[in-house]
């Protein structure tokens, strides 16, 4: 199953709910039998028949586009058959991307419709390996990159979207390193070209690719970093080797760089999109290269903000050739999610970044892991940017009396819901009466809804990590 | 004097008819004394009073936006002072581009109004170093990049806005490296970041530009260079290191790029703007960087055409930055006119390319030298792509017989002017109707035009070359 199958495989599988032993499940229909050719790969010769039909997996769902429990926890049974060059892996940890969110509300179109597997990496075992693949064997550990369809407990990916886990990585730090780590590779190393001496702004620097930014800018001599984050995150994007550290919600950061860079930036990595774009243009220095990547500021909210939506279309950055050539400048757009066509350049930085690790030079940086059933929890904890680093998930089953609680906490989530719809509403009519404001106090919204909302939030999230434990 | 105070300059100037021996001339006025700051320099010291009041050279001034006879010759009085870090030198070669093409039209807001002396590069001798100068000395041989005011006898720059020449390099190779080399160098290695194995498209390869890039391709491992110019010049640009030369004048080469790199291409230099943008932009890979550098569609005929301008400009390439981020694609812009401020960056690219030429990796190619006399038929050679390297001007003294044939042409030239001011007319005209015709056969109004033209005009070059001989 390539990343592509995984919508028609998603049809065998029946929606139930979630059981620690899904095996027992009692309406078990007889498997649909695959292909001739899937049935001879040697996967199947290595299975018995009896465990093919039995063979039942959780899986992540996006059932429809919304909010964070548009995200379904469900079992689905059969045993995926392998094609030549694919090998099935038993996955064991997850990693949770802003294109994640963006998906869930419909903002990203390299997702297939729903019902659908989200899931662009993650980290485990082989357990089996189609024909023609040479590189990978049955007990390997790997790490794998795919379009989607990784949040789930047995995945099925061509071998060459998998890359050996080196000796002293832990599934964690492997499932927390493709996307983040190639991205800002390819952002500062490709189209950047980062060079010594050179000066680069790191957007988010306490998110998953900002942390791998800063990471990978250190390894040049001499760069400097401007990071921007809310000030409780300073210090530890300071440790991580930011330079400057700006709180872009007390400070207009394009002052403060120019305070200590007044002729500006060689390089700017922008997730943010919008107006950010423009700041990020009018910052860089003659031979100077914007790199954006992303549409953060499109996200407000945990459902698709239509006014979020549009008032990023309408600041979207358009440029002409004529300001580039008299301004010796340099804008890229980056997405990896686009790129998978690619697989010899990903593999190629794939392998400098695991030298780099090797070299104790770069590392991932965990924020927290969560179990499949939090994966809500984890979305939102991601989109409040209350993380320092990267949210994975992790396909252990959840403890019975851990399950216990979080079943308390889905009837608590049910009156938070009507309450958010609520604050929904609201904010649609906080959006439209703001639409009208300077862009410098977009941010204000959010965090008034912050100061009641994450500290509850802050709480569960502590408690959940005590209780794995 | 830096290339900014030039025009100031040029008002001690006595406009007069060229003569061999200038400082005969009988109507000599008191030059202006120059300022005590500048009189103090060592320049002034080092040279007699009387010397100074009989200084005369000669310098090439563009009178007024138009064709080719707005650039004329004229003979400047009084020796030009120096500031501290400046120095004076007597110009032996001056190299031609395609922005003094523009500049003459009125389409290069980096060249001051007239009159002004134009030319951006030339070689010669250091004859005076003004205070605080401490890296050059009289005697030096040097390269000279300025904005402009370098096509005259005596050119008064920076220190910093001078290279030496490396030995065993002639003053004609120094006059046409620094504009042509830098430009191709940053476009390469600092947007461009190229690296072995990937492909280049180079338009115009035989130009100065062109073959620059195509030698400094050439420095890395496997890059293949496709190279457009018309079918007389591909022996010359296949030799020269293009591994594809395509006719754009018969085949349609975005359909030629794509028979043999069906994915697309790595880097696309693109000096032609307007709709070649856009067709750059669709030709290249993911990952893939168009440089665009210039806008050579809007040159069409000697004087300024609004319609190809206009044209130009209705095609500009503007894009949006989720079409990039989609791409995976980087679009910048270079003019080396827009990055004189940033001297540090271009000497660290001329040292890196002078190891280059050191290593007989690069070496420029003359095309042809001709007096300052000669200016506006080297102008028209270019313009009209009859040239295959670089376009140079020499500050030699033109022989007396030679003067007299070249006053001989003067004649016919009248002649010719009136007969270009018709089909100048005739094909605003032909502008018109060609409007709405498809860009593709853009081409052919101006092969029309030569077929009647370059003729005469290659056999007066040839003479021109054999009685300089």
């Amino acid at each position: 199953m390539s990343g592509e199958d995984a919508p028609a495989q998603q049809q065998n599988a029946v929606d139930q709910k979630q059981e620690t032993k899904p095996a027992e499940e009692p309406k078990a229909e007889p498997p649909k039998t695959e292909s001739a050719e899937a049935a001879a790969t040697p996967a199947a010769t290595t299975e018995k028949a009896p465990e093919e039909e039995t063979f039942t997996y959780r899986a992540l769902v996006l059932t429809g586009y919304g909010g964070y429990d548009k995200v379904k926890l469900q079992v689905k049974k059969g045993k995926p058959a392998l094609k030549a060059g694919e090998v099935l892996v038993r996955v064991k940890v997850c990693g949770l991307n802003f294109a994640d969110l963006m998906a869930r509300q419909g903002l990203y179109d390299r997702l297939p419709s729903p019902p659908v597997t989200p899931g662009m990496e993650c980290s485990g075992v082989v357990e089996a390996v189609g024909e023609e693949v040479t590189d990978r064997k049955v007990g390997d550990k790997v790490m794998v990159l795919n379009r989607f369809g990784l949040w789930q407990e047995v995945a099925v990916v061509p071998a060459s979207h998998t890359f050996l886990i080196p000796d002293g990585m832990s599934f964690e730090e492997a499932a927390a390193l493709p996307v983040n780590y190639i991205t800002a590779y390819l952002m500062l190393f490709d189209f950047g070209n980062l060079r010594p001496n050179q000066s680069v702004l790191v957007h988010a620097a306490a998110g998953g690719v900002g942390i791998a930014a800063t990471q990978l800018c250190k390894t040049v001599k001499d760069v400097t970093v401007f990071g921007t984050a809310s000030a409780s995150k300073h210090e530890a994007i300071s440790q991580g080797g930011v330079t400057h550290a700006i709180d872009y919600r007390t400070k207009d950061y394009v002052e403060e760089v120019r305070k200590i860079s007044p002729k500006g930036l060689d390089i700017i990595l922008d997730p943010l999109g919008g107006s950010d774009t423009h700041k990020a243009y009018n910052l860089l220095k003659p031979m100077g290269k914007l790199i954006t990547y992303g549409a953060a500021n499109m996200l407000a909210g945990q459902r698709k903000n239509l006014i979020a939506v549009a008032k990023n279309w309408y600041h979207q950055f358009s440029i002409h050739t004529l300001s580039l050539i008299q301004g010796n400048k340099s804008v890229c757009g980056f997405h990896l999610g686009y790129l998978d066509g690619e697989m010899e350049l990903i593999t190629q930085a794939m392998n400098t970044i695991l030298d780099l690790y090797k070299q104790g030079k770069v590392k991932p940086r965990i924020d927290s892991t969560w179990h499949l059933e939090q994966v809500g929890d984890a979305m939102r904890k991601m989109q409040e940017r209350n993380n320092i680093g990267k949210m994975i998930l992790t396909t252990e089953p959840m403890p019975e009396e851990e399950k216990k609680e979080e079943a308390k906490k889905e009837d608590k989530k049910e009156d938070k819901k009507k309450e958010e719809k609520k604050k929904d509403d609201k904010k649609k009519d906080d959006g439209k009466k703001e639409e009208k404001k300077d862009d410098k106090k977009k941010e204000e919204p959010k965090k008034e809804e912050k100061k009641e909302e994450p500290k509850k939030e802050e709480e569960k999230n502590e408690e959940a990590k005590k209780e794995e434990k």
